[in-house]
């Protein structure tokens, strides 16, 4: 056994961020910081900066007015710079065609490429932490800003879903460039892998990839941030009630990564998750868990009915 | 800062398993398993192999018969065979003599020695997986057993807290031998650190260094599993209180780590100790946290007054 | 205002106990004792006496051996004596002719009476309560039994929900003659009075009256325990996924009541709720809330779809 | 039994009101507004009134500007406007002098005494209700307020705590003329009532008396907000660390109630408690617990220690 094993990957340590667009960025900004709970970084004319309170980085989404929604990039943070230049290596060397940027707000130089699947992703390790203005720094210096709820109250950045044309590849492509470990598989019958959920470190995942329904690429299925506890999940259903945000479906148990999730839809038209717990996976030889008919098929944990829209929305909406 | 930027290391991927000593073997696995919530999976007049239900090694806990109460000794499970190799070369190159032993129930081959501190440990790789009988197989199967929960329903073991007499000492060979990352460190005043919280990947922490207040060492502070939530620590406090487990102190918030914590005594003598949440460290760059007494001091969060067994009662006990 | 302010009524307590008739009692003991969490006080051939750890009567619940599914009789304990003797008076002065029946388990004389709507049900005053067995009291004086959980540990009888041909009759029934508070009422239409949820002192509902979509009477819609918190609903969502109990809906939230729901079916075919949570209702001069297409019509609080067989299915079930 | 029975009375609804005097009225309606989650409804020079989201009255507290801390009075709403001139007779009956007062802000007309111990009391029934300002209604129109949580969130007013010279004096007085029922007494040795937790309907208490450690009377101990679970009590906890609101005690269980607690000041210096559950007593002849030294004396359930100020310190202070 010893001779053969391939050793897991640990160059890539976080999703560090996203940049969402949107064709209403102040209505979006508004209730990312209103009702989902972020904080303002920084913005411009075209682009606002958020953070969640505990996000360790400074800023962990970034919206920018676009004429349509979807996803801008996404950017992963690795564990180092050798990690950095490794990966890059790795991505050059399976054929793609990257760039540098060295200009983007909060984080250094990072190696941006097109991957499997035809989304905008970064890698870059140097970035900006967020510090405490004074006067307001958290009580516990482990914590990088202090707990003044409002709203859902996101507290972190968790994980990314992608649409992409053929799992497979795609996941193949994360697995062997970035190191991801594939955790679950979604097979409904033998060789149709239609989700694969992958993950850095011990998280039940950082990047989702599921099917994309239409004859497109690069689509965004949603973007989760965490919170504390499913009770949190419970009234941030209740908080998006008085806000007016529609629910598209949840609170309920995922049956992948056994996450406690909630749909919904900001005003710029991208699908966000609120989501708690979720397995987490210590050990180093996971055995990716297939799911199929025979395993417990597509439901979610309790049976609750996944909408149509759920399986065919995403953004940006295809053209009519 | 590329330059010298040194590279963390994932060798080591989880606490796998403790060997705790115990006079009174048939009270502690009583104990073990109907208040605290542990399954057998084996035992022999002198062991009794315990796992918690959500432990995806086969057995996290054994019990020992032995005059005294304490650690037997501390396994740490790596991510590869190839680390394994690697960790071994490091400990004896650091001028330890350990040994191979390789008739363990529930793993394979490990490599024992004694840490600086004083404490047994060991690394392996080869671990035995939980399966459950048939008819019993858990509803999801990303999960190793069902769900059915007893008592305080310990769900996984999380970390271990260990007494030594010199705390940089023993902690800096855990950072550079089996590369533990340290995360907080406790020094009331300019080089006097009495604490130190090391994890291995992304948790608050698998392993805490506190000082040995006694002339002695190898002792344990405490054992640790995680629970769901803080509402099942609350739970458990309970539990133990209708049980007639004495409980030392909590629930109550720590300082470092943030976890939510609670104190008892297992029949044997030992501290052991129910935990949730702790803070996430995704950030590969953590800046150690200093606690002294500028930063917040030694409390717990809230102020909850620690007794003065917390800091003296280890075990095994000294000699009267 | 003062002049023709009617006061309320308290004469009636609680919820004291409720019967099942089951085609499988064995199987329906066995649920209700393992996966449901309750305490079996007494039983013979026929019937099963259960009782959750947290109720304050002996018994809250008995199984009876019968051909079909669907309600025994429900009894409602009276404050006093007195108030047993006045609501006697009222249910007679109201045309109605019951009986008095002095050999119940577990309290004392009864009024039995057929509610209009069809089913069973007695009023009570004098009843048994749980004595723990001597060392097995509680730790805390102020509960009747021990708090040690299995199962989804439901912790006392909450309300229950019953199928009614005509709701305003039966609803205006139970206010006048048991002093029924009227807290909500779901009216599609105008002068279409479906639901009514009525309770006795502060809960959300004591009992709530749907209309009976067949052409019968005296059916049960579901029987309701209450759980601490919302939490603990949702790990009865997984226990009764790992016990193979098929959720028909939840967890989620009512918008009536506010509580916090799961459904399930017990073996002999009767709907049972874990519920947690509710409004409470201090204030005396209480505006029923009128729910209709205006107010928020129908569905749950977010939506969730609940399916049609809770609107159509109850015990006994029809005749095919 | 049953010739002697004595009915119990439910002619008192709820806490409707407190009145709490501080020397620092900015701040304490900053803290109380800010940190603790209240509502301004209404304020002039001397005077803020103030309500939590969920309370059925429009305003549950006033703070009015005063030389000193303290209790300014209580006030208990009845059941009807006849419960109201019953309870009035009964309070004249008992020999004590009161008058009417007509002039209060957001109720009707009050009968004001000084209640045996001290404290400056008044029943009302007629109140005025919150209704939520045009376009702020919340999504369910079953609940008063939109639910938008900012700090603690108290969630409703919940109970007092006074204390007096005369226990059992005080504690009669309550049972034979506003009808509490007497719950709980705390008596660590025969003939010794050092407290003593009332309940008007079936919450663990709305009122709780205990022993004045001075020669003066009418002090408050403390004041009571409910919060809707556990864990909202555990975030209350860091929301008052990183606002610098000095936690006295807590979160901890209470033995007598079973709630849960936290005890901090507000900045005018009256004690205020978060509380979260306690015990709900549906049955008509609950039996008073008494506690002793038999039954587990004075502690909190798992053993927290209560600091000296918490026995010692109530408002007004003592004069040094």
């Amino acid at each position: 056994m010893t001779s053969v094993y391939r050793e897991p990957l640990y160059d890539v340590a976080q999703l560090g961020h996203t940049e969402l667009r949107t064709p209403d960025l102040e209505a979006s900004a508004r209730w990312f910081t209103e009702v989902y709970g972020l904080y303002t970084v920084a913005e411009d004319r075209d682009r606002v900066h958020l953070r969640a309170w505990n996000d360790d980085v400074l800023s962990s989404l970034t919206l920018v007015a676009s004429e349509q929604s979807g996803l801008g990039h996404v950017g992963w943070r690795t564990v180092s710079p050798q990690a950095l230049d490794r990966r890059v290596a790795a991505i050059e060397a399976a054929g793609l065609e990257g760039r540098w940027v060295d200009d983007s707000f909060g984080h250094g130089r990072a190696y941006r490429f097109t991957a499997v699947g035809g989304h905008e992703m970064e890698v870059y390790f140097e970035t900006e932490k967020y510090r405490a203005p004074a006067g307001e720094e958290p009580a516990l210096p482990n914590q990088p800003q202090r707990y003044d709820p409002h709203g859902v109250a996101a507290t972190r950045i968790d994980h990314i879903n992608l649409l992409v044309p053929d799992v497979p590849a795609s996941r193949a492509f994360q697995e062997e460039v970035l190191g991801f470990k594939l955790r679950e598989r979604l097979e409904p019958t033998p060789d149709t892998e239609v989700g694969a959920w992958l993950s850095l470190m011990t998280k039940a995942h950082d990047l989702a990839l599921t099917r994309e329904p239409a004859d497109t690429d690069g689509r965004l299925h949603h973007l989760a941030y965490a919170v504390e506890s499913r009770e949190d999940v419970l009234k941030a259903a209740d908080i998006f009630m008085e806000n007016g945000t529609a629910i598209e479906v949840g609170p309920a148990k995922h049956s992948r990564t056994q996450g406690f999730f909630l749909y919904v839809y900001e005003p710029g038209g991208n699908r966000v998750e609120v989501f708690a717990g979720g397995i987490h996976i210590h050990t180093p030889d996971w055995e990716p868990v297939v799911w199929n008919t025979e395993s417990g098929g597509r439901g979610s944990a309790w049976g609750t009915v996944m909408p149509a829209s759920f399986m065919q929305h995403a953004t940006p909406p295809l053209p009519v």
